[in-house]
């Protein structure tokens, strides 16, 4: 099979979006490994929100993760949040990508995420040894950024305003959700 | 279906590993609700051991973890390391039960886990509110007892010697393995 995204094509949100929900496995049939390095970190971090956008229509967390190699720029995990779509209580964005990529050394990856990452999450990213991560969402939650900078993780804030919109709109519909995600079922009420 | 595990039932190895490899979802058609009252912390940690060394024998990490309701003493979530089985970076013996039990009210719950917590499981444990440890191995590895304890949750230490042995063999064959599921691929040879 000829893929059919190759170098020449425009980077719209039409691709982006076929990228977002194409199997991990299959990107390297479908798309052109130069096309990969044609995309910037705004581009893979709208890959990220459209997963977020994926998730959100299915009735769950908008929160979606991208992992890239550091060197060929391709797409090595995807995912998105699925506390709903599994009974989960814990599968966020950034797991969700680690859990598609499988074993890797991520230390040749950066993680790209849709939210501030929790907690467990920014613990996972340093103890799996990412080079860098890149957080599209301070507005919405923030607080372990810092944390990650002292453990030597290179941190970039790229925020995307489609996908803090997205955030926002969904905690308004479902803070309980939204709570339960962060801090379990226990929390809900309370 | 009537359970052919009763309250009269003698608590053996045999029926704790059929309770620890029937699907969670089976126990209730195979297991009197009483015999669970029956089962010590102790019988639990057995459970999960036994999960541990399924593990073990599917050429997995050996770590278990088993969660059961406060009151009933029901096992509500159950498994073990998947590193291995499902090429999954990051799915511990914690999170693997949590994966089992789905969205619940952790805080009515106690996890049995057959091995310390890392850092991340230690975090994902207060965050979803956990309130009760019991921990069935802190030769082997620890650290975070006390900082699960300055958060509020009870944590016990339960050691099972079946347990620490079989995690002592693990790490002595497969160290790489070892390392890799505590710090990601990154930290392995360096």
């Amino acid at each position: 099979m000829k893929p059919y995204i190759t170098k020449e094509s425009l980077v719209t949100e039409q691709l982006l979006n076929d990228i977002a929900c194409l199997p991990t496995s299959d990107l390297s049939s479908v798309v052109e490994d130069d096309f990969f390095k044609k995309l910037s970190d705004a581009d893979f971090m709208r890959i990220a929100v459209l997963l977020a956008q994926k998730s959100y229509d299915e009735g769950g967390c908008p929160i979606g993760g991208v992992i890239i190699d550091n060197e060929t720029r391709k797409i090595v995990g995807k995912g998105h949040n699925t506390l709903v779509q599994e009974n989960n209580p814990y599968n966020h964005g950034e797991t969700s990508a680690m859990r598609d990529a499988g074993r890797k050394d991520f230390s040749l990856t950066t993680i790209f995420t849709t939210l501030s990452p929790c907690d467990v999450c920014a613990t996972l990213i340093y103890m799996r040894g990412f080079s860098r991560v890149v957080v599209g969402n301070i507005t919405s939650a923030s607080g372990n950024e810092g944390m990650l900078r002292e453990k030597g993780i290179a941190v970039e804030i790229l925020e995307d305003q489609n996908g803090i919109t997205l955030y926002e709109k969904y905690r308004k519909e479902k803070p309980e959700l939204d709570i339960e995600d962060w801090k379990g079922l226990a929390a809900v009420g309370k």
